[in-house]
């Protein structure tokens, strides 16, 4: 992912609440990225203690914030997403230094954001920021979400075409401003990241069995599974029930093969992992898992699951460990 | 629910599993309670640091739990689940002292568990732990998550009879065994535990908004709320985003007046809870919450949430909060 960005002159600042562990973002360091993107204060506070000193926050600015931010700034440069001209003058009162910010654009996802076509909006928040001396204007993100509808590289283009024709007008209004786009699916599959700035995406980094269906990645590329163990087989042997719930692969689904699942078996022999087809969790309660197609599965007293959302399983471990045997840390709870 | 079973001379053993702390534990303690229930052998671990010495591992026992269990031995008494008569000759090899064991029933639920009429399996059990010298037939343990299906008192009533049914015939056959139950809805409303031996509901100590929706219990039972800052009114006002998504309630659902409710808003005052009609979590991603009804709730920069599950709300903080501001410590992950 970096490597794409480079080729295309595109500033690589990826998202870091997939992964939420110092020790992988050396990794990405290591790939010359000196900026990253997180989710709450709290987690670039995290980050601040391994030395990333220019750190968006990409959630909503809230007045909430403003305690953490007085922190962070100490040692990194701020980025923000502002959607109300009376924040910046907040921010213009409460922080020391200069930070910048980007409008959070809805090109039609829904979810948070200023709609695109809202120029009345746009305009007074880049006007406000020009009256206060800390804020800077730096661009426009988009996160559309619309992309986790599609199964294969086709659709993913498809979903995230609009976002582009937004993005489009937005970069012919306001020539100046970078655009900075966060998704993984589409900057898995687009071959050309021209109209873009900045490349914001996280969940790649491991990749899970949502992502895989979506056509963002191949098995392969998963870099996070779940060692669960047999705790008892059922239905003469059909289905089993594993220790593994809610508490341990969070409760995202996706319909796979016309069934609905929480979590993919699979067999990871030297590093190739091997999709066991109809061998899946049907349902998760706290700690129990009800696996599907255990007669399908080689027999073992473990079975090893990738997780439909990376993002929300990594969050339910205090560590990693590799296949070499050595244990990386990570944040742990929020 | 300790009264309640002191009332009808059944063991109170509660399920440990939702609150997680030391401290919660000890008020329960001051109940005259010293036996208590755990999904896994780590989190056994965390209540022994305490005292703790007479614990239930209700989970279906595997070789994997082996390790654990020989520290639990070292400070308390040890129940398990067993359904494998090969399981109770490992446990006589390896575990050093007598452990009590429960054959978990399948009453019809489907999880894990032996179905009730299976008396030659059941037999099987009971004769192979005569074999050995450590384990200890103690009795039936049954969970049956039907009563989750309910919407009512008498709902529940309807769903756990079946599993009333299994149990009195287990204990015609049986005379000599405990008959232990472990759902909080028919725990809650059952006016009579004449049946039962032992009690061991868990969620009752903070009951949560899917409780509510079951009859279990009323919103002014309900002990654990979730509060969250508003980061951005979108749609004119009748939405927000909640700075709140699935790493902080994770992602269980209920049915709400027709609509699917990822946690429902509510207003305290004075310890007096009130429902928000139609203010409710519609949508989480891994930071996000999308507030409907937002122009409803009352003007604040927070909402406070009934999460739809708490033992999951829970298991993905690090401490309570209590309204007179002391912070009561928990457990972290397993």
């Amino acid at each position: 992912m970096a490597a794409k960005a480079k080729q295309h002159s595109c500033e690589f600042r990826p998202h870091f609440k997939t992964h939420q562990s110092l020790e992988v973002g050396r990794w990405i360091r290591s790939e010359g990225v000196t900026g990253i993107t997180v989710s709450s204060p709290s987690m670039a506070l995290y980050f601040v203690e391994d030395g990333w000193d220019d750190i968006t926050i990409a959630f909503p600015f809230y007045a909430g914030m403003l305690n953490d931010l007085k922190k962070i700034e100490k040692s990194a440069r701020i980025r923000l997403f502002i959607h109300e001209p009376e924040h910046l003058a907040l921010l213009d009162k409460e922080l020391s230094n200069e930070f910048k910010f980007y409008i959070e654009i809805d090109g039609g996802y829904g979810r948070s954001g200023i709609d695109f076509s809202d120029r009345t909006k746009i305009d007074e928040l880049i006007i406000t920021s020009k009256k206060h001396s800390k804020s800077n204007f730096h661009g426009f993100y988009i996160h559309d979400g619309r992309t986790y509808k599609a199964r294969s590289e086709n659709e993913i283009e498809d979903q995230i075409s609009p976002a582009f024709t937004a993005l489009a007008k937005l970069k012919s209004n306001y020539p100046d401003a970078a655009i900075s786009l966060g998704d993984t699916p589409s900057a898995s599959v687009m071959d050309n990241l021209d109209t873009l700035d900045e490349l914001t995406a996280g969940n790649f980094v491991f990749y899970d069995w949502m992502q895989v269906q979506i056509g963002s990645c191949n098995l392969n590329d998963v870099a996070l599974f779940v060692l669960l163990p047999v705790a008892q087989s059922i239905k003469n042997g059909k289905q089993a029930i594993i220790h593994g719930g809610a508490v341990h692969l969070s409760k995202d689904t996706i319909q796979t093969e016309g069934k609905l699942s929480f979590g993919q078996a699979v067999i990871i022999k030297n590093t190739e992992v091997t999709n066991i087809k109809g061998a899946y969790l049907s349902a998760l309660s706290q700690e129990h898992g009800t696996m599907q197609g255990f007669d399908l599965y080689p027999e073992s007293d473990y079975v090893t699951i990738c997780p439909v959302h990376s993002c929300l399983t990594a969050n339910l471990f205090k560590e990693y460990h590799t296949f070499d045997g050595s244990v990386i840390e990570k944040r742990i709870l929020s």
